[in-house]
């Protein structure tokens, strides 16, 4: 699956899904970020949507789940609920949001930012070569019509799968999603002093490499040290000038924190501050950190939470609550409305990849958690 | 100082020396490879010359001492015994070998292993544009005959700056070198798993920088445990794909270890060897050693370099004995005739500088030591 956003492919599958949202008894409509969305009247009158989905782009040579998962169960729900005659009382709108994953113009939740009104500007943003992304929206005329989306949102409900190994380790089917992680991500430079890697003696040396791999461990212990509570990772390591026979006069590491927990992601990034200071130290290195780009954990909403765990127990499934080490365009909905996240096991955990994996059982199982919960929310 | 081989400035600085040595009484010659040499007859009938040189290219913006101090010496030392009318009886061989530093083809120590008939053919190897070296040699006609350069030789001698911090910390002016380091290199390229680094647990993580970090840490370990006897060094380090949020799947390093005790160094290798499988198994990851590139150790002339050491005594200085931890024409030299280095200090050890710098008087001193170890091999 490659669906890069606002690209033929992704064109093609605006307009699919559009189809199936009508035959569901949806309006359709395009907003001006290039967001599907259906709309199902409701019964009771000026009440707001209940909104469901996810994201329609895929990075390149992904998998048939991500993101799509969300979208098609939603507009599943909806065709039930229609072939049912079953009219919730609140409208129900279906979304399928653009450039969650950030592969086409490097910012992710694009999508999801400009419906809540949070986007950069369009100018200001552009492709690998050069097309912003204003030129791009101009574009981009999949045959839905322009509309403004509806708002406020009374409530934004996601099916996704994990993409990470949790619930498929443990044979689950089903989780309610507590809070999407906070991410911390800095730049660690230390600078010590490139020289001969024969004539400069070992007890003289002031190798920037030395530092860098001792912060590789400091992170890798620190994050454990949690227990399952935040992972850390040092993605990038380069030494310069980088030749075999010259000690690194610099070495460059990115280390990223994650975790639910706002306040065990400061401290961690204060233990990680200080523990590369340490690390400078040891080997009379100075240390630049340039500076920390945070997003803080986003907690979901409990009334949400709890109506999904309630939904899949009247089904008779067990449901787990956990935190989503990923980012989703539900982090963004949770700022303008109660949200929830469902979450269906990956096989192995592997996702962004064309082996990504669910059984169509567990699908089933978090479409139906979706619909009930969505019944659920309408009565309440 | 630039002076790349077979450049402009290279050309220029052979015909330079040659005046000089033709001033000194040499009769010179430009041999296959771009060496300039200088012979002056001796006064004894058919004996083998002494030779005394270095290297006249340098690298990229390096500076003034590094192999033009060992021509220059060398030809100052014929001067002044045919200024003093001090014929010896061996004739004197002046060197000044081209592409020491590799800095044009990539192949250290060019000149002198063309010199000695070791050099791989010149069609083989070409600069990073493209020009073979058998172009560059047919198109460097600075000017000097071209000669078979005189063989066998009785002796070669050769003063060099340390082009490291020990003489110059201890206050020391001279050194005679015992040995050439051997050096042996490898790339290590540890492999786990790439993966998202936030849905994948600390726990089941692959992650081959972790291996990698662990390495440059016992490769500094080992090194530091010969106390003085050894150096090694992780000069590159490369995580892959090397995006801050995906845990490295792949890590590359490249481990340099010096000695100039052969047997230590074959210790060490099998040392670093063992700790990167036991990196490896640690965070369950595959290794794989690129094969090792080995130059063993090159132990010099222990007569030559006692009459280098009395030569120093005799004009009233203390002089040291240690290994050279870098790379020189006499270690090539010695494949063929009893060889002898003189080290004098460079300030800071700092050299492939401008900032290269020796005393004039260790300057002075060292080449005094040369002219006095020439007398003594003469009259031996």
């Amino acid at each position: 699956m490659t669906r890069l956003s606002y690209g033929k492919d992704y064109g093609d599958a605006v307009m699919l899904v559009a189809g199936w949202m009508q035959e569901a008894g949806a309006m359709t409509g395009l907003d001006p970020w290039g967001n599907l969305f259906g709309l199902v009247p409701g019964a009771g009158g000026a009440l707001p949507p209940i909104a469901a989905g996810s994201h329609l782009d895929t990075v390149p040579n992904g998998g048939i789940f991500d993101g799509a998962l969300g979208v098609l169960a939603a507009v599943e729900v909806a065709a039930a609920l229609h072939d049912g005659r079953a009219n919730l009382r609140h409208p129900l709108l279906l979304l399928g949001f653009a450039e969650e994953e950030g592969a086409s113009l490097g910012v992710g939740c694009l999508g999801s930012l400009g419906a809540v009104g949070r986007s950069p500007a369009p100018e200001t943003i552009q492709t690998a070569d050069g097309t912003s992304l204003r030129d791009l929206l101009h574009a981009f005329d999949p045959g839905v019509p322009h509309r403004t989306m509806p708002a406020p949102i009374g409530a934004y409900l996601e099916l996704h799968i994990e993409q990470g190994p949790t619930l498929a380790a443990q044979g689950h089917s089903l989780a309610a999603v507590e809070a999407i992680v906070g991410i911390a991500r800095a730049v660690f430079v230390f600078v010590g002093e490139a020289n001969h890697a024969g004539t400069t003696p070992m007890n003289v040396r002031r190798d920037a490499l030395w530092g860098a791999a001792d912060l590789v461990t400091a992170v890798r212990t620190l994050a454990r040290d949690t227990t399952g509570r935040a992972v850390g990772t040092v993605g990038r390591c380069s030494a310069f000038p980088g030749a075999a026979n010259v000690i690194p006069g610099r070495a460059d590491v990115t280390v990223e924190l994650r975790s639910s927990d706002d306040r065990l992601l400061t401290n961690l990034v204060a233990q990680v501050e200080a523990a590369a200071r340490a690390c400078a130290d040891r080997y009379s290195l100075t240390l630049e950190i340039r500076p920390w780009r945070t997003e803080p954990p986003a907690p979901l909403n409990r009334t949400v939470r709890d109506e999904i765990c309630t939904a899949a127990r009247e089904l008779g499934w067990p449901i787990d609550v956990m935190p989503s080490w990923a980012g989703h365009d539900a982090k963004i909905l949770a700022s303008i409305a109660p949200t929830g996240m469902i979450f269906v096991p990956s096989v192995g955990g592997i996702s962004h990849s064309p082996r990504e994996q669910t059984a169509w059982e567990d699908v089933g199982r978090g479409a139906q958690v979706l619909c009930r919960t969505i019944e659920r929310l309408d009565a309440s």
